[in-house]
């Protein structure tokens, strides 16, 4: 039998350099990611402020503070989408999650929050993939059964992130089964080689053939007639998927720690004891942090503060106050304000996801037409 | 990015050893194929005298012909599959067809005819997999469509040997949709690896990853728990599966001419013109033929009598008026008589074929309970 060990260890020896793929982010020889070179290698452009602009004109919003504030900060062809829905077509979004672990943590709300923006701010249908079957290939401790219930238990959390029934589709992999998505599957599985998927994915010949197989199921949601109950003939419609590079491994107050991350049930003290053991980049007495601020490059609660902290003013304050010398604001000030804003996002989000309830969960995820979706 | 290109090469060096799996079957440095080293290889055991004894006297009728002439020769575990059968319990048989094009040839039928009469001698359920997504996988020029087309149309062929509706479920991987089945398929797929499929069935880094992910989707139908409306909660039950090493291959007339098969749309002329090409084992003089008898092991049509002709006793009669030195028979008398044994199993295909409608290949596909399936 052969295998394919010596392409395991020329593999191996590759590890130094920049690595993104959906199962492993890191930097060169260990250093951050390199977001430039990563726009580069990935066709992409940066999400500059004349687009943001452009989306504010065409949305008659303010766009939201991912965009204004470079949390997302790279596409390909969102220019040709806006085109398109200036000339009156409609699009829809496609976002997708694993449901590896009941437990989410901030990191993972992210996506879905931009998302629900996106949704409600260009008023067009969104499609949720949950992979179960992608973490059934990748996690050898899980069935098939305790991955569909852990997708059912995910779409509790993503409905809760306040999703328009009316315009928004949940499906899991083990439990679509249309033909026409399965046909997209094979369509896309007869054009890509098993080349391209260990070059772009890295897999190697111990891996299952469930995971080799698995990259053409996440690419068929993006077209439209995977999905013939909502979009019935319209196999022309364009699709905009918002997306995280690094869902995993955001979302820690500890790089070093995995269990630093907010998790979505934690409580106020857990919140505040994890902020507390964060990295700032303040100083310890007030006479160097007047005189030098807040190294804001390496603070992590200012990091999450713009991320969600929505009142932009309240957030230039602090970074001036803080981050600039001669302020006076130290970094107790900072922590504890964090805490707060995450507790009452934690605390929201929890107090919506007790009020979802089964039928919900069946209403998101029934195969349904659409009725309201392009109105 | 990597590619396999050592790999490949390294398995172009290989070829002159006997080679056998679903996509190529070659013996060693181009010779025939050594069945004893193919059962060896397989793990499997020579289907013996005293297992089809024990046949006859389970089925309390006499073994096909197929069995008795050695056509059908090696198994894996039938003994046991017997074992369980005596003790009272069942099993069900399943077997399928890549449907690769509409004009089916004799040797297509074989497979079929045998599993028929296996139905009929044990009385057990039957289900077939129409494979159009291998196909669609493997034939760059075929589209879903097409595939799933030529699918229905070799359900007619099958349907037209004379299988039981009320024991027999046809269904083809694009068409059956059951998610039981899907997660069956996940659950090989998690256990075999690159390497695996790779040594099996010898693919290299240009195929498509769909031909890499479709062992799993052939393997899924002999767990009963894949056919839930058929053996709900019988998750033990056991599967026999009549299966030939070449389909693809046997059934021509001439070795070097694939046009030289009897297909089932062959008219009488037809089929009298190929077995005329055929090459014979008998002597041009009657003085010749006489004196030494024709090598049966060479003799194409009487081969082709070995499998079709269902009397032993007129078989029994040519092997030796033909086959040993004394007789008479000369290779015009054996290719005519072939000739009318093909052209009455041909002609009575194609009248079976044109009688099956639209609805009973409905029938036959419908995702229903089997109700008198083990009576």
């Amino acid at each position: 039998m052969m295998n394919m060990e010596k392409k395991d260890r020329e593999r191996e020896s590759e590890t130094s350099e920049q690595v993104v793929n959906p199962y492993k982010v890191s930097g060169k020889d260990g250093k951050e990611i390199d977001y430039d070179k990563l726009i580069d290698k990935f066709g992409c452009q940066r999400l500059d402020e004349s687009l943001i602009d452009r989306v504010q004109r065409l949305t008659s919003r303010q766009p939201h503070e991912f965009l204004r504030r470079g949390v997302f900060f790279a596409h390909r062809d969102f220019n040709e989408i806006l085109d398109a829905y200036e000339r009156g077509d409609k699009f829809y979004l496609y976002t997708g999650r694993g449901p590896s672990s009941e437990a989410l943590h901030l990191g993972h709300l992210i996506p879905f929050l931009f998302t629900k923006y996106l949704q409600e701010a260009f008023k067009v249908p969104l499609v949720i993939q949950l992979t179960d079957d992608e973490k059934f290939m990748w996690r050898k401790d899980l069935t098939v059964e305790e991955c569909k219930r852990l997708a059912r238990e995910n779409a509790k959390d993503i409905i809760a992130c306040g999703f328009d029934v009316t315009k928004t589709f949940i499906f899991s992999d083990f439990g679509y089964n249309e033909p026409a998505f399965r046909e997209n599957v094979a369509e896309i599985s007869k054009r890509v080689t098993l080349n391209q998927v260990i070059g772009i994915f890295g897999f190697s010949g111990e891996d299952n053939i469930g995971k080799i197989a698995f990259p053409p199921v996440q690419a068929a949601p993006s077209f439209p007639s995977s999905f013939p109950h909502l979009f019935p003939g319209m196999d022309n419609l364009r699709c905009l998927i918002p997306c995280a590079i690094d869902q995993g491994s955001s979302g820690k107050m500890s790089a070093s720690d995995p269990n630093s991350a907010i998790y979505l049930t934690d409580t106020a003290k857990d919140i505040k004891k994890k902020i507390n053991s964060a990295l700032s980049g303040g100083h310890q007495f007030l006479k160097e942090q007047k005189k030098h601020g807040a190294n804001l490059e390496e603070d992590v609660p200012f990091k999450y503060l713009s991320f969600f902290l929505n009142d932009d003013s309240e957030l230039e304050h602090i970074r001036k106050e803080y981050g600039e010398p001669g302020g006076g604001m130290q970094s107790g000030y900072v922590k504890n304000r964090l805490a707060e804003v995450l507790t009452e996002i934690v605390e929201r989000h929890r107090t919506a996801r007790a009020a979802v309830t089964e039928e919900m969960v069946d209403a998101f995820m029934g195969v349904r037409p659409l009725p309201s979706m392009f109105e």
